[in-house]
């Protein structure tokens, strides 16, 4: 892999394009954003994957390809098409992503000379994966990058993945990109089945402002050459158990690095009856400007919280709820508890992640998820810049 | 109707407690929120609606005498029949309104002295319904008072209402609250059937972030008075266009006096299957924190307005949305349109109305939505209040 400057961004000091290659056709699939304003690059990947021939994979900064129909489709395939002739793979054999402004034509001949840049300096060191993670960032200040080794029967596997973004946070950039790389052995539905179920767990689980990009992808591609049989039962659940921490660890970097955050907030929503109630409240309370802003300035106002959860449109019985604030009682079965807000709200400011533990009495179900609080600096970023 | 101060709010200069009464006795109907965690007063009125038999009502600001259960209804339960006592009727002849913090017992001591005290001053000037108007704000800089008059068969029917707060946009504040008086003669279905109509195209129509408080309620009063049949066909109509008119009146008052705002959005989405569709993207585009803050940027970032429609929920051919900010054309059937970006942030600047006007491939439902833009100052109020 590698990561290049070909002019998308100004500062000639930041790759905006990425070249990820496997010498052998690899497995891949893909999760894509539910936004029906879909950009170029998520249409074909969508009819690219789950695929058992992928051998690269091109990926630009500073240019969604979104809002830009067919001639958006066109440029898409053709950068495709130019990727997998530096590896030298049939046209349809690679996968596209793109982010950043949305409704501008990508300029093609860019994107080439950086394809033909990063197709000389493709490697498999510490340095190309660092060059190849920061390619792909728009407004992040870190690149976030993750990694897990697993032994299955004697063999190691890797699972190594990067990602950037933060729901659609950045001043008119889009978009949140992730890929995941294995050498595991697996069947395409396999690998589709087993990076669903790893990203309803992950990015699934973060929001920012609730903005869905027009863009969001997570590609995974596994190319066996781990070798041995594909994996299935217990070696299968190894590998599941790394590529879900790996998109765990993606996903919480993208809310923590997120614009003007001050505090990264682990939202544990428990007792509901399905994941699904329990995802609803978890992403109701996450998006409340109330709850963002309280958190922002260190105020344990469990009025806010409760209260979202009232309005998430899961039937719950308001008698049955309670609420912690890193390990505090606020709120206990559907009453108000004497609690010394003062000290919860030092603990608040004292560090940048604070835990909010949500409980209801409907059932077993229970998710986690990852959210911001909301600064005078998050709107100044967004409302200050200019298309 | 009065308003007074009974030391509910420390500002000894605004009136808390405000009392009605309808020396005969009203048909009353209510509209309540949909919030699951609901306050006292919505439990009590929601029983106690459609009636047609309520003499009194009387609305507290400063305390939300929300998530205060069984004590909570006992104390609502007994702030209506101390209305109902001072006006002459019976204990179940009142309806009660509370708007303020949450989780915190009415101080009732205070609630009868201010009752008691109001219960003197009630009379029917324009400076009555101002202090009545004003015993219901909580951070609102403006009372909101709107009136019409119709005609209908001769007679005069008039209709007043006032309104306060912007869906819970103050700190630790709660709740939007309307009541709407009139002397029309209705039956208490017609009249529960108006308010729903109206509140439907108004009160539902507003949004500042979304956060559903624990206390809205809006209620109406009609006491015949103004004599002649229960109101039916033609002259219903006349009066359900004037209710409507002041509903709408009172709404857009809401966000327009919202806490940091700048600007107020008016929103038209047209085009849409059907209106609860057209409801979902309204709301949807008028929730996102960044189409919020680019409108407080004076920004005409069209990316953002349609990407928030694509993830409203709603099925929709992105190919045939269409976008004017101020009447100019920024996006025509799902595609970019060159146009004059100095010129539209200019017109957004200069003025405190904003037009979005969004159109669907759809269908012929539309509907017209009331928002605001997200200004730093919002956080500030938000995030350094402390409870």
């Amino acid at each position: 892999m590698a990561g290049v400057h070909c002019r998308l961004k100004t500062n000639p000091e930041k790759p905006d394009l990425t070249l990820v290659e496997s010498e052998t056709p690899a497995v891949a699939a893909g999760v894509y954003t539910q936004n029906l304003v879909h950009a170029a690059p998520v249409a074909l990947d969508r009819q690219r994957t789950p695929s058992d021939r992928i051998r690269a994979v091109v990926i630009n900064s500073g240019n969604a390809n979104a809002c830009t129909g067919e001639r958006g489709m066109d440029d898409a395939r053709r950068m495709a098409a130019l990727a997998a002739a530096v590896c030298g793979a049939a046209p349809e054999e690679a996968l596209v992503m793109s982010t950043g402004v949305i409704g501008h034509f990508l300029p093609m001949d860019k994107i080439e000379q950086g394809i033909a840049a990063a197709a000389v300096k493709l490697g498999a060191s510490p340095r190309n994966l660092e060059s190849a993670a920061r390619g792909i960032l728009t407004t992040d200040t870190v690149p976030k990058i993750a990694s897990r080794v697993v032994a299955v029967d004697g063999r190691e596997i890797r699972v190594t993945g990067f990602a950037k973004g933060a729901a659609m946070i950045g001043p008119n950039m889009a978009t949140l990109l992730g890929l995941v790389l294995s050498d595991a052995l697996l069947s395409p539905q396999t690998a589709q089945d087993a990076l669903t179920a790893a990203v309803d767990d992950s990015f699934n689980c973060i929001s920012v402002e609730g903005h869905t990009s027009t863009n969001d992808t997570v590609l995974l591609l596994a190319n066996g050459a781990a070798g041995g049989e594909p994996l299935a039962g217990s070696a299968l659940a190894k590998f599941q158990n790394a590529l879900g921490e790996v998109c765990g660890e993606l996903a919480r970097a993208i809310p923590a690095d997120g614009e003007g955050v001050t505090h990264l907030v682990t939202l544990d929503v428990a007792g509901c009856a399905t994941k699904a109630d329990a995802r609803k409240i978890a992403k109701t309370v996450a998006e409340s400007a109330l709850v963002k802003t309280a958190i922002a300035g260190a105020d344990p106002n469990w009025g806010r919280i409760v209260s979202a959860a009232g309005y998430a449109g899961v039937p719950l019985d308001p008698d049955r709820i309670s609420l912690r604030v890193n390990g505090t009682l606020l709120f206990d079965s559907g009453a108000p508890v004497d609690f010394d807000a003062a000290a919860v709200s030092a603990s608040i400011r004292a560090q940048r992640d604070v835990h909010v533990d949500l409980r209801f009495g409907e059932g077993a179900a229970s998710i986690r998820f990852w959210t911001t609080d909301l600064t005078a600096e998050y709107v100044r970023l967004n409302a200050d810049y200019h298309t």
